[in-house]
C-alpha cells in the first residue's frame, strides 16, 4: 500500500565543523519520502519556488515519488540555513528564508484522498489538520513535529492529537510537551492526549516505543563518524511508515520491525550531507544494516 | 565460581530535589559486592571506620559477602554528599571526608588470591594495580573509573588498561580518556589501550559494548520514577561480573546476558536511596525484569 507524505521541501545550507555546503535538498518532507520510498510508493504533497533545481525534481523522480501533490509557486523554495556544533547534537539556525512556503496551503490531488498510510510530517499543525481534512478515513496516520510548534501553535497540535494514530517526537519535545522530565512517564501522558503510539526519538541512543502492549525500544545504527545528522528524525520516520505500509500482518509487531528500518534508514542520512548518501542506498544495503542491528541487540 | 569486588566502602549523604538523607550506605564497592551477590559468592575488599554501622555489616553479611578483606581502621567512614539536579543527570559534590580511606592499602586475604573473576570498582588506580599486584592469574578482570583519576592519576590508568580484560566507564569518561567524541570510535580507541572489551555506560540511555566479535547494545530497564541514580553504574559492573562468574560456555555470549542483568540490578538501585531498594530484590524479580528487557528489543 502507498503513503501519503506531506510536509517542507526546502533547501538546506548546512555547516558543521568540517564543512560549510552549497544549498542541498534537505527538509522534513524530502527525507521522509526518500526513506519511504525504498519500502513503499509514496505520495508528495509540498511546495516549491520556481528556483528548485530540476535535479532534485529528477532526484524524487528516481525513487517513485507521485509529484502530483507538489505544488510549484513562482517565488523563492523554502531556504534554512544552520550550523552543528563540535558534538553535532546541538545546532543553531543561521537563517530562515520562507519563501513560497509562507503561503503554503496543502491541496491533495483526488487520487491522494485515499491512500492509507499518512505521515504528516513536520510542519505547522494547522497544515497538517489541512490535510487529514481532505482524507477519506485513512489506516493509519503518523505525525511528526519540533518545538517550534509547540512554542506557537500548541492549541493547534493538542487538537491534532486526538486525530492521529501516532506521534513522533524527540525527547527535549516529549518533555516539553508534558513538563515531565522523565521519558517513561512523558510517553504515557501523551497517550492521554489522544496517541495510541507514542515514539521518542533520542537521536544516537535510538527510540523508545510506547505502545498498548507495552514498550519497545530500538536501537540506533552505531555510527563511527556522523557528517550530517540533519533529517535523521525524518529519515526515520519515512523508513517507520514506508515499511508499514508495505507490512502484512499485526500493526504492533510491525511498528517495531519499522522503527529498526526506520533507525537504518537514518543511518544512512547521518553518512552524508542532505540526501546525498540516503539516495545512493539500495534495498540489499538496508537489508544488511538492519540484520547487523539485529545481531547487535539478541542476547 | 567467585567475584573479588574492590573499591570504596563509604557513607554517602544524598539530596534530590524531592529528599534529603542521612549517610547511608552506598559507594561503589558496596553497590557492586551487592549487585554481584545475587548471581555468586562475592569477596569484599575495603575499608571502615570504626563508625561504621553494624547494620551494614549485617546487610553484607545477609548478602552472603565475605568480609575477611574488610579492613576495620579508627577514624572515620569515608563520607560523600551530593546533591542532584532536577533531571537527575547532574550532580554536584557536596563534601568529601576521606576519613580512614586516606590511609587505604588493599591488602588481600591469602584465600582471596585465587578468585577467579576480579571486579576493580571504582577507586585510584594505583589501588586498582595493588589488587592486582596480590592476585594469582584470575580468569577474568574488569576494571571501572572515574573522571577524578583521568585528571590526576592519567599514567597509572593508562598502565592499567594493559592490564585488564574489561574497562567499564561511562560515555563522557570514554570522551575524555580518547579525546574523541563520537562514543563508538572511542571504544575503538580504549581497545588500543589494552582492553579487549569495553563497556560504555550511558545512563538511561543503556550500554554498549564493543568486542572483538562486534558490538552489543544493552537497553536500560525504562523507569518512569528514579529515586536516586548513584551507584547505578556500580551496580551494573557489580551485577555484570556476578553473571559471568556464575555462567558457563562462551565469555562474549556471558557479557551481552551479564549487561543485561547488571541493567536490571542498576534499575532496582535508582529505585532507592542507597542500597535500600537493592537489597530487598530477590533473585526472581531480577529474573522477571530480564525477561520484560528481553520482550522490549525484541522484533
Amino acid at each position: 500500500m502507498s503513503v501519503l507524505v506531506v510536509g517542507s521541501t526546502a533547501l538546506d545550507s548546512i555547516k558543521t565543523p568540517y564543512r560549510k555546503n552549497p544549498p542541498l535538498l534537505s527538509s522534513s518532507a524530502s527525507h521522509a519520502a526518500v526513506a519511504a520510498s525504498f519500502f513503499a510508493p509514496v505520495k508528495l504533497v509540498g511546495i516549491v519556488g520556481d528556483d528548485f533545481p530540476k535535479r532534485y525534481v529528477r532526484l524524487y523522480r528516481r525513487h517513485g515519488i507521485d509529484l502530483e501533490g507538489l505544488q510549484r509557486a513562482s517565488g523563492k523554495t523554502f531556504h534554512w540555513a544552520g550550523e552543528y556544533e563540535i558534538n553535532m547534537n546541538n545546532r543553531r539556525t543561521l537563517a530562515t528564508e520562507l519563501g513560497v512556503f509562507e503561503m503554503f496551503t496543502p491541496r491533495l490531488p483526488a487520487v491522494y484522498r485515499q491512500t492509507p498510510f499518512v505521515l504528516l510530517a513536520n510542519i505547522a499543525p494547522a497544515l497538517q489538520h489541512h490535510v487529514l481534512d481532505q482524507m477519506r478515513r485513512p489506516r493509519f496516520v503518523a505525525a511528526d513535529t519540533m518545538d517550534l510548534w509547540l512554542n506557537i501553535a500548541l492549541d493547534d497540535l493538542l487538537k491534532l492529537l486526538r486525530r492521529i494514530d501516532a506521534l513522533v517526537l524527540n525527547d527535549s519535545e516529549a518533555r516539553q510537551l508534558t513538563r515531565e522530565d522523565n521519558i517513561i512517564a512523558a510517553a504515557k501522558k501523551i497517550h492521554r492526549l489522544g496517541p495510541k503510539y507514542v515514539i521518542v526519538k533520542k537521536g544516537e541512543h535510538g527510540a523508545l516505543l510506547s505502545a498498548p502492549a507495552g514498550m519497545f525500544i530500538a536501537p540506533a545504527f552505531p555510527l563511527e563518524k556522523v557528517v550530517d545528522p540533519t533529517g535523521a528524525g525524518d529519515s526515520f520516520a519515512g523508513g517507520l511508515v514506508g515499511y508499514l505500509a508495505a507490512s502484512k500482518g499485526p500493526l504492533e509487531a510491525n511498528l517495531k520491525r519499522g522503527m529498526i528500518y526506520g533507525s537504518v534508514v537514518a543511518s544512512f542520512c547521518c553518512e552524508g550531507f542532505g540526501l546525498t548518501r540516503t539516495t545512493r542506498v539500495t534495498r540489499e544495503a538496508i537489508e544488511e544494516r538492519a540484520g547487523q542491528l539485529e545481531k547487535m541487540v539478541r542476547f
